[in-house]
């Protein structure tokens, strides 16, 4: 498929930033600045849930889940991982990888549903890709390519 | 590692029946009949996060996480599949495969926190891993060892 026909669901595309690519999957970060929170699309369109993935797919899926997760863990002082694949209100495959921190909003319930936090300033986006950027120049095993000019 | 010498975590094994096993987790079912809901455990000590797994192990999670969406597909009448690994609460790594049908307890909301449901009736439960015993005949892909007398 040619990523280029690639059709985002308009609300992920409204509540997330577009960070850089991975080989299956768009990197987005939730626009709240309450947690860290990433969201996994696979760039693949009709598709629901992970069992409509292709075996290889699966495997780059994991594979980037590990990925965002190493990610949120260079970050540092996260107390835990939360990893989910929901869409019961968006249908499109997605998956979230939030770093979470006892006493955050919503400790220790999940975050979906809980309102808290305020869209990022333009220069905390900026250091969190600078920090991403970092990371991924010491882990050659993160396959992540950077480029904020492009959606796809 | 051998897997007698694995230890579960009490609120799981409490929360939880023992359905079998496959290569890596165990497969459980949550004991509420509120929703139609797996659980998928690694038998291994000390995991909390999946990137602290082999990439070995991480493929088997994939496989298994697809295996047991297969098996709540089989079952029909679900609407989506919910998968997550919280771990805020209980530490030990498990991976939630949940049945979600439109207008059940908590929905379109994630199930964790929502209190409703019973235990499951013997002869419910039985027909459950009777249902199950059936999708695995007709799906070679499916490795899943059942042996209700062991719980390793």
């Amino acid at each position: 498929m040619c990523s280029s026909e690639f059709v985002l669901d308009s609300v992920l595309e409204q509540d997330s930033i577009y960070i850089g690519r991975f080989e299956l999957c768009q990197l987005r970060i939730i626009n709240k600045d309450a947690w860290l929170w990433f969201l996994l699309v696979p760039v693949r369109n009709n598709v629901t849930e992970i069992l409509e993935l292709s075996v290889t797919d699966r495997y780059y899926l994991m594979d980037e889940i590990n990925a965002a997760s190493k990610l949120l863990d260079f970050f540092g002082s996260c107390d835990k991982i939360n990893i989910g694949a929901l869409g019961n209100i968006v249908k499109q495959l997605h998956v979230h990888v939030i770093a979470r921190k006892e006493g955050d909003a919503g400790w220790p319930g999940p975050v979906w549903g809980v309102d808290a936090g305020n869209p990022y300033q333009p220069q905390a986006l900026q250091d969190i890709v600078d920090r991403i950027k970092v990371c991924i120049s010491q882990d050659p095993s993160i396959h992540l390519e950077i480029n904020q000019d492009s959606d796809q």
